[in-house]
C-alpha cells in the first residue's frame, strides 16, 4: 500500500505539473468544428479523429488505429498490462452539436478561451464540445498518460473514442459486434453525463433513451396569396401546430397510442429515494429564468427528467420568417420532433408508433411525411457492481462526499449497447454539470471540473484494481 | 363618334407598334428589387420610385414629382386637359414582396423571363412583381402613353404610385389627407387584383381586410439541452403550436372572443348571387395539388376566400432547422399570423382582441410577447356608380364579355382609404390571374393579360368620358 501510496502520489503530481499542457492540448482539440450533424464540417470531424489518434500515441498506448465505419472512424487503442489484471473501457466521442445560432455565443464557438463564471470562480472553458464530450474524454488519455509517466497503470485500458455520437452512433453497434473479443473488458467507463455539483458529487445510474423524428406537412404544391386562398386552402403550419399540439393532453401526457405501454411504474420507495437528491426547485427556477416548471401532472421536476418519458419539438419552420410581413400561405411546414424514453421503451418501436399517430392526426386537405433521425435505447445501470463501488471509492478520495446516485434526462444510446454486446454494465461518471449549456450557445466545461475529473479517472483505475484483488 | 372612333383606332395602333418597348421598358423597372419589407433594399426601393418618375414624365404628364414621406415617397404626375372633363386618379405600387425563398425559383426573381404555360401560351414574364404590382400599375402609364400619342385623352387623369403597400401603406394615409384638392378625382382605378380568366373577366367588388401580428413565445433563458431538461421545463415550441392551435375551433371557426361580432350574415340571395361565378373545385383542387379543401365549415370555397375572414400562419420558426438532429429545447419560438377581415370589421380593433386572447392562452411557464405589424381595412365596392359601368362597357368592348363582379381574399387596404378620405369608391379593374403566383416563388404575368391590360384602360377613359356625358 504504501508504494502503490506513493505512486498514486506520483500520478497526482505529475497531473498538477502538467496542468498547463493538459488545458492547451484540450483548447486546440475543441478547435476543430467536428460537427458530425453538419455534411459541410466533414473533413473537420476526420481531423478530429486524427487528433485523437496522435493524443492517444502520445500518451502512450499500443495498436493505435483510426477504424473506418460506413460513417466517421472510430479511434481505437491500448495498453496491455497484464492479462491477468481488470480490463477498463473507455468510451467517448470527439464529434459535436451543430454551434448554431452562432449569434448567441459571447465568443466563437471554436475559438476556446477560458472565463471565470459564478459558478466557476477558477474558470471554464468555453467553446462548443467542451462539455460535450471532449472535454470529459480527453481526461481519460490525459488520466491514462499520467499514470503511464508515473509508472502506475494498474489496470489494463481500451480506447474507443467515436465520431457519430451527436448522429446516433449509427455505425458503432456493427463495430462492437464485429469486435467483441477486441473490446472484452470487465469495466466500460465513460464521461459523458454531468454531476449533481462540484459539491455534491453524483454517479449517474439512469439515461433516458431518444427517438428523433422529422415531419413535413405539404400543402398546396406552391406558395400561395394568403388573401386570395387562405380560408379555403389547408395552412401547413396551422395544421403541423394542430398536430402538434395532439400529440399531448393538457396534462403533458403524451397522447401516442401505446406510448406508456412498457413505462414500469417506480414504487414509492424508489420515488422518494430519487427525490431525496438535492434540489431546489426555487433555483432551478432561477437559474432558468422561468416562472414556472411544467410537465406530466403528478410527478416532480426531478421524476420528469429522470423516470418519465417526454416529447419536444427541437425545431419548427415554414413560412416566411424573414423581417416585416408577407402574406404567404406556404407549401409546406416542418418539425423536428424527439421523445425521450425510459427503461423498457424501444425506440424502434416507439417511433414507428409515433409515424401512426402522427399520420392518423393529418387531415385530407394535406400530405404528411414523417422520417426517423435516431435513437437510442434508455439505459440503467445497477450499484452493486464492482466498477460502481470503484467509482464511488474514487469520488469519496478526491471530493471527500459519497457519490449520489441519479437518473438523467440525457440520452447516451450507446450504453445499452454496452450491456447487451458487451455484457458490461457501463458506469457514468461525467464531470459536467447542468449549468455548462451543452448543446446550447455558449457551451463550457469548469477547468476545476476537468482537473478532478482527471484525477479520479486515475483514482478509479486504482480502486477498481483494489475491488478485482 | 366616328373621329372618336378613329382616334381609339390609332390608340390601338399606337399601342401594337411599341409592343417591344412597353414589354422591355416592363423588364427593366422588375430588374430593381423594390422589396419594401427588407431594410437591405431600401436603395432599390428609392430607385424604382425614380423609374417611375421618370417613366411618367417620358409617358407626357405633368407636375411630376417623387413626394417624400416618413417612408418610401410617393410619386404623384397628372394631366389635366380640361377642368370640365372627369378625372381619373390611378393608384398603384412600386415596391414589392420579398421574394425568397430564392431557391424554389426556377429563374432569380429579379431578372424577368418571358416564358410560355400552359396557362399563358403567348408567354409570362416571370419575375417578382410582375403582376403585384410593377406589371399591372405600369399598364395604366403605358394606356396614358398611347392616349396622349394618339391625341386622344378624354379624361384628366393623375397619378399616384406609392411604395409602401407591401408594408401596410403607413405613411399613405398621411399624403391622402394632406393632398385631399390635390387629389380631388370622379373614379379611382386600379389594377392590383385578379380577374377570373382571360376567358371569363371580372371586376373586383369586395376585398377582405387584413391584421398582421408577430408574437414570440419564450421559455428558458437560454436554449437547454432537451434530455437534461425536457419534460420539466416548457418548451416555447410546444407551447406556441398548442396557442396557435387554440386559435381555431374544429370547424375552423376563429376562437378569439369578438372576432365575428361585427362580420355580416349575407342573405341568401346575395350568397346565391356569390356563387353563380364560374367556379370548378374539382380544377380549383387539381391545379393546387391538393386532395381536399378546407376551411370554415358551412360555407363555399368562394364564400371563405370572398366573404368571410379568416386567420392563417404566414410563418413559423423556432430551434433547430439544420440538417440531421439537434436536441434542443429552445428559449424561444417565434410565429407571423395574419387575419383577413370583411366588412365592418376593424383591423385595430381585431389586432388588440388577437393579443388578448393570444395572452390569455399562455400558461404562466411562459412569456409572451404580441406585436403588429400592418393591417387594411376590409372594403366593398358598388356596382351602380358610373365609373363600374365604364369598366363593364371597356371590358365588354376589349374582351367580348360582361364582366363578372367579384370578391377577392386579398386585401388592398387603400380602398377603404380612398372612400373615407376621398369619397370615391374605386374601381378595382385587375387583369393578373389567380394563379399567377403573386407573393410566391415564380410570380408572373401573362404578356396577354399585359397588353390586354392597357387596351382596357384606354377603353375605361372613353367610356368614363362617355358617362360623363
Amino acid at each position: 500500500m504504501a508504494v502503490l501510496n506513493s505512486k498514486i502520489m506520483s500520478v497526482k503530481i505529475y497531473i498538477q505539473e502538467n496542468r498547463d499542457n493538459f488545458l492547451s492540448e484540450l483548447l486546440d482539440l475543441l478547435r476543430i468544428p467536428s460537427v458530425s450533424a453538419d455534411p459541410k464540417f466533414k473533413g473537420d470531424v476526420v481531423k478530429a479523429s486524427e487528433f485523437v489518434r496522435e493524443s492517444l500515441i502520445k500518451a502512450g498506448a499500443d495498436n493505435v488505429e483510426v477504424c473506418e465505419t460506413a460513417g466517421f472512424p472510430i479511434v481505437y487503442g491500448e495498453k496491455i498490462i497484464d492479462t491477468n489484471a481488470p480490463t477498463v473501457l473507455v468510451y467517448g466521442h470527439y464529434d459535436v452539436q451543430p454551434a448554431d445560432p452562432y449569434e448567441l455565443w459571447d465568443s466563437p464557438p471554436f475559438e476556446p478561451v477560458i472565463k471565470k463564471t459564478d459558478i466557476h470562480p477558477d474558470g471554464a472553458v468555453f467553446a462548443r464540445g467542451s462539455a460535450d464530450d471532449k472535454g470529459q474524454f480527453y481526461m481519460h488519455i490525459k488520466a491514462f498518460e499520467a499514470m503511464m509517466q508515473a509508472g502506475e497503470l494498474p489496470c489494463n485500458v481500451k480506447f474507443m473514442i467515436e465520431g457519430e455520437e451527436e448522429v446516433g452512433s449509427s455505425h458503432l453497434e456493427i463495430f462492437v459486434k464485429d469486435n467483441k473479443e477486441k473490446l472484452r473488458a470487465d469495466a466500460v467507463l465513460i464521461s459523458d453525463t454531468s454531476m449533481l455539483s462540484l459539491e455534491n458529487p453524483s454517479v449517474t445510474v439512469g439515461l433516458r433513451g431518444l427517438a428523433y423524428m422529422e415531419v413535413e406537412v405539404i400543402g398546396p404544391n406552391k406558395d400561395l396569396h394568403s388573401g386570395t386562398f387562405g380560408g379555403a386552402v389547408a395552412n401547413p403550419i396551422n395544421t403541423l401546430c394542430r398536430m402538434i399540439a395532439s400529440l399531448q393532453d393538457e396534462n403533458r401526457r403524451v397522447n401516442i397510442p401505446g406510448f406508456y405501454d412498457k413505462v414500469e411504474d417506480l414504487s414509492t420507495v424508489n420515488r422518494e429515494a430519487l427525490n431525496k437528491a438535492p434540489f431546489n426547485e426555487e433555483d432551478y427556477k432561477n437559474k432558468l429564468g422561468i416562472a414556472e416548471t411544467e410537465g406530466e401532472a403528478g410527478y416532480t421536476t426531478i421524476e420528469r427528467t429522470g423516470i418519465r418519458p417526454t416529447l419536444d419539438v427541437n425545431g419548427i419552420w415554414g413560412g416566411y420568417s424573414g423581417e416585416g410581413a408577407k402574406t404567404v400561405l406556404p407549401s409546406k411546414a416542418y418539425a423536428k420532433i424527439s421523445m425521450r424514453l425510459v427503461p423498457n421503451q424501444d425506440y424502434g418501436e416507439i417511433a414507428q408508433l409515433f409515424e401512426a399517430y402522427f399520420k392518423s392526426l393529418a387531415p385530407s386537405s394535406v400530405k404528411v411525411k414523417v422520417s426517423t433521425h435516431h435513437g437510442g435505447h434508455p439505459a440503467v445501470v445497477p450499484i452493486d457492481s464492482k466498477a460502481y463501488r470503484a467509482a464511488e471509492a474514487a469520488i469519496m478520495e478526491s471530493f471527500g462526499k459519497k457519490a449520489i446516485p441519479t437518473r438523467e434526462g440525457g440520452s447516451i444510446p450507446i450504453t445499452s449497447l454496452f450491456q447487451k454486446e458487451l455484457g458490461v454494465d457501463p458506469i457514468l461518471m461525467g464531470f459536467g454539470l447542468d449549468t455548462d449549456a451543452i448543446h446550447s450557445p455558449n457551451e463550457h466545461y469548469g477547468v476545476k471540473n476537468y482537473f478532478k475529473g482527471i484525477e479520479t479517472i486515475a483514482l478509479f483505475f486504482k480502486y477498481f484494481k483494489e475491488q478485482d484483488a
